[in-house]
């Protein structure tokens, strides 16, 4: 960033896929009996996703997807937020605006008329706090570009336009997240992606790598897994030292092992907050980077960026679903960091 | 009940309001500013619901009603379980007969179509566990005598027919409920009533005592407060007395203080189970009521049906919403209780 830069209107601008979540508890043997894999996000038809509710027992429904729960608790922290995503014209579209819209979020994404309606997600709770994930993408199928187009002025606006890896499954939606890493660049802005599941990873490994190292995008988020998964290796050492030579600011979460923050020269280790009982996982990556990405655009040190994303992550796995029902502003503010 | 009379088929028939609850946290300010009364259930329309919503943050969906919720419970619980309510032809009127259908509930009544939406019910959960409820009726005004002749083998079937006292709120509805105890009585079944809310028991206290009073309902369940308002006392011993006078069973929940199993002359006081942390009351009623009806439709001793309503009232009250998310069957078995 340069000095002649103007002010950001927005600390962090979020393209992903706007989905409702579907979440239920179940025993590791449904997990089993579906034929799905533990932690994993599968993408499925329709009918799928009807059949597998069927099968399901009580549900809660709240808004998700993962760039819209980091917008969502970016929001929550106080910040400035504008989020680019497709849903429908339908009931669940108009609840997911609602839930941006209260805290004070741009999301000026014409809704899809007469087309599928808005994309919803099974998440499956196992009694270990896992979530398996079996998403239909409805209305995220019709992302397309002119949808970034639309808000352009938002991106060059932002000091920091995060893009969620689950991105590449629409093929619209690619050429979206192109465009939106180029419309920031261009304004001198910030780039950030999360590589969003160690399964994404396996089918878009060498795009992946290659919008890292030829700096379409400067910031990345990765757990251990996902790591692990670009880079082909089972030592999460050799992945480390491998992202910090690849992009220019990282952030590695390790579960309860806390986070690593990272540039080429520098390694900060922050140890997890505490969480008396994991209730729910869904959200812990996309509430960290809501707080991490809060931190970064405020100017923080990198180490309290780590610090704060994993307060919200602690937070957020308190409960069921992905979007903060408390102040995330309060809760940092308690721990002693602007917000 | 005869030693003639058929097995029952259904443990519990529960008739009641079918609405989805919208749940979500508010400072105890929000409740001043919007006018309300901490803990109470209001009627409102379309619009001030709508309106109420707008000013209300993150929220998540969930299938509620107050005998829906008893009924999901007894289902939970492996007893076997019939529910009259009206739902409307749409999204919310489908979940909501998912969420009884996965776990073998009966539920026949034939969804409202080209008429009002599903009833919703905006919760405000107040960072004291406490819940304000706002409940837009809908679909619910058009649940009518016809519904309950529909099903009136299975009322005839099932060991106890259980009727919320928000039924008096929709005047179509209180027909009906006094439909489905004929038909109780006429198979030599048990009538149970819930008297739902102070404010509800403020607005048809004469209808209520007259529905105990003349043996139209056999048990009666209570909290302190809507026992206080039934017999317009301040003096609980006094309120007991009364009620222990006019019925056959009763139960009067005291919150932390437990709960009271009484017929004309026997009182058992039985201890509330242990909770770490109280995150949302809503469902604590509606739950115990599950838990001592599964325990009174098998036969067990009312000190046992008290305990393990207790339990289920505790299980919902550490989680957000009214349904279980666990299986009480499991939860009532680890205390050593058949299910």
């Amino acid at each position: 960033m340069t000095q002649t830069l103007p002010a950001p209107r927005f600390d962090v601008l979020c393209i992903g896929n706007a989905i409702v979540d579907v979440l239920g508890r179940v025993e590791d043997d449904f997990i089993v009996r579906e034929g799905l894999v533990k932690g994993e996000m599968r993408l499925v038809d329709a009918g799928r996703s009807a059949e597998i509710y069927g099968h399901l027992g009580q549900v809660v429904r709240m808004s998700g997807g993962s760039a819209g729960n980091t917008a969502a608790g970016v929001g929550s922290l106080g910040g400035t937020v504008c989020y680019i995503g497709k849903v429908a014209d339908d009931d669940l579209g108009r609840a997911y605006a609602h839930d941006l819209g209260h805290l004070g979020i741009r999301f000026a994404t014409p809704p899809l008329s007469g087309g599928a309606p808005t994309a919803v997600c099974i998440v499956l709770i196992t009694p270990d706090g896992e979530r398996t994930m079996n998403t239909y993408l409805g209305a995220c199928q019709s992302l397309t570009t002119a949808d970034v187009e639309a808000d352009a002025d938002a991106i060059a606006g932002a000091a920091i336009t995060y893009l969620e890896g689950y991105l590449w499954d629409p093929p619209e939606a690619k050429q979206a997240f192109r465009r939106a890493a180029e419309i920031a660049h261009a304004s001198g802005r910030q780039v950030a992606i999360t590589l969003s599941d160690s399964f994404c990873v396996d089918r878009h490994r060498a795009e992946f790598l290659s919008l890292i190292r030829t700096g379409t995008v400067d910031i990345v988020f990765a757990n251990e897994h996902e790591l692990k998964a670009l880079y082909e290796t089972g030592d999460i050492d050799a992945a480390v030292a491998a992202l910090k030579e690849d992009c220019t600011i990282a952030a590695v979460t390790l579960g309860a092992g806390g986070s690593l923050a990272l540039t080429r020269d520098e390694t900060f280790h922050v140890r997890a907050a505490p969480v008396n009982q994991v209730t729910d996982l869904t959200g812990a990556g996309d509430l960290y980077a809501s707080g991490f990405l809060y931190g970064l655009a405020r100017g923080m040190p990198l180490a309290d960026c780590a610090a704060i994303g994993g307060l919200c992550a602690a937070e957020v796995i308190t409960q069921i679903g992905p979007r903060p029902m408390r102040s995330l502003a309060d809760l940092v503010r308690q721990a002693g960091y602007p917000a």
